[in-house]
């Protein structure tokens, strides 16, 4: 993994709610990557920021920028940031509806900065989805509001990515009976075609090979155990085959993990949230990464939430958010050195 | 670990498909324990396991004996044979149902030996469902078929326990969509008084802490996702809670078997399949042992099925079949130290 190259524009980074760790991790990352980058400007309330160093004792100065063009120059020895006020003062762990307007502005900040070419990429801390949605916030969550904001003609695809496993769930943030309700091969398909450009765009592959998981025990034991298998998977495979994606499956999900396993495929396309996220969570709780695949702009995030319990002690851990900026900033490079002149 | 201490019977270990792996496993797990045990006895075909010895032109010198009671004076310099004969030369990956006989009747004499206390405990290699079938067996599985041999008055549980995690999934095999439907807060009840008991017997675990599964993406996010942990899982914790056991959750599944997640419970309730057997097998393929809780007899078996497409090629792992036959000899050692003399 290297760092991305001096001409490459910073990444943008989002405040997240400024009650939970977004701040101090923030802070934690500068310090983590301020030597050899990627750069990044924070776009987030100064005064708050401030505080937080003063109360863990960190020493990070900062340095008010005007634009990301301003970001790459400072990087090493001040915290880029591009003011966005919080209404009132935040409190640690006491999320406050009256910051929305602050939290929802560093995103489409960002994402405009993102869509005029200006960062590299959006990077964002955690939101409290409960404490948006009592000021009227009408998307289902984070990455549908991006979605949104940067235009995207389908719903984005979420793929988290660690260093030991990719993975793409079908079906998301709904009941498991919800998942099976609406699980439909038209959707396993387009998943896998955004998964397949994600792999070749962003990460390099040219030719990935892409896992497809079964929703029985076993897949299903050739129909001994529930029919999605034949009925809604093998045709979805085929039809992805078809498409030129070397996908293959459907395979018995307890197996699929393994490190033997693993070596087969580039991505992994699940089926439902927890068989995407117990494999991935469970071998690298602090190195995974969410990355929206579908969006015209890039954008990462740390796999984890705002963590509102731990707020303000300095014991949250970087690790994630500082892979999800590495990770952007690798994404990015590849985009422009692709693009036409 | 520790082996099992000389006064010990020796285990009883069943032949399993004889087209498949079982035969290369039990002498490899012959070598590998001769020299500090735990000793066990097969109950398998000396021609049929001589004649894999000579093609895999591994040196296994075999000794017939009439019971476990000769097995363990031998057992250093020879592999102890009680003979179950096969009706027809059994084909390496070719399941024959004419050997169905010889297949069950390995199973009757192992728990026959188990249940007169003169095997230590029952460890069994894997058999060919399909193949049984074909030959009239009724029973959904091996497991069931030991819990009416052994005359269990409920039905067994399944514990799967690696060194790196012990995990039982209250639903098993069902469609994930069945799993759903007959999910109930009597038999998630059920399977942790089972679990409790089998940490305490079998485990040696005073006081087992119990981490009990949500079923929904996140634990169902307080209702936004599903409604099945506050109307069947919460419920039955509560009564565990009630019954002196120290069960927890629902936990969101995701985040529940992290490395410092299970630092905080003995054993993992699931609440389907590969809820359990995804975080189980992927991190740790080959080292798992399922435990079948709650039979009058101790009985363990390898994490594996019959394996054919790779018989004969004595590539197949006996890691967990030897785990298997050394979990059973544990089992068997606290057992007969709790007993009254």
């Amino acid at each position: 993994m290297s760092a991305a190259p001096p001409s490459q524009p910073p990444l943008a980074l989002t405040m997240g709610d400024p009650a939970g760790i977004g701040g101090e991790l923030t802070l934690a990352a500068w310090a983590r990557l301020r030597a050899e980058g990627p750069a990044f400007v924070a776009l987030d309330d100064p005064s708050r920021l401030a505080g937080i160093a003063a109360h863990l004792g960190w020493e990070v100065p900062l340095a008010s920028v005007s634009g990301p063009e301003e970001a790459a120059a400072v990087f090493r020895d001040r915290l880029p940031v591009m003011t966005i006020r919080c209404p009132v003062p935040p409190v640690f762990g006491q999320p406050d509806p009256a910051n929305a307007p602050a939290v929802l502005g560093s995103i489409e900040r960002a994402v405009a900065l993102a869509q005029a070419g200006r960062a590299g990429g959006v990077v964002t801390n955690p939101i409290s989805k409960a404490t948006l949605y009592r000021t009227g916030f009408a998307f289902p969550g984070h990455t549908e509001f991006l979605g949104a904001l940067a235009g995207a003609a389908e719903p984005p695809v979420m793929l988290l990515a660690s260093p030991m496993l990719r993975v793409v769930p079908v079906t998301i943030h709904v009941s498991l009976r919800q998942a099976l309700d609406t699980l439909r091969t038209e959707e396993i398909i387009r998943t896998g075609l955004a998964l397949a450009r994600g792999l070749r765009e962003g990460f390099g592959i040219p030719a990935p090979r892409i896992a497809v998981a079964g929703l029985n025990p076993h897949a299903g034991e050739e129909g001994a155990m529930g029919d999605e298998e034949p009925r809604l998977v093998l045709p979805a495979i085929e039809a992805l085959r078809a498409g030129g994606v070397d996908a293959f499956g459907p395979l018995p999900p307890d197996t699929m993990f393994t490190a033997r396993a693993r070596q087969t495929y580039d991505a992994a396309l699940c089926l439902y949230h927890d068989q995407a996220l117990i494999p991935i969570k469970t071998l690298d709780m602090d190195g995974g990464v969410n990355v929206t695949l579908g969006l015209p702009i890039i954008r990462t995030s740390p796999d984890h939430g705002t963590a509102f319990g731990i707020a303000g002690q300095g014991i949250a851990d970087p690790g994630s958010l500082v892979a999800a900026l590495r990770l952007a900033a690798e994404m990015a490079a590849r985009r422009s050195s692709k693009a036409p002149a």
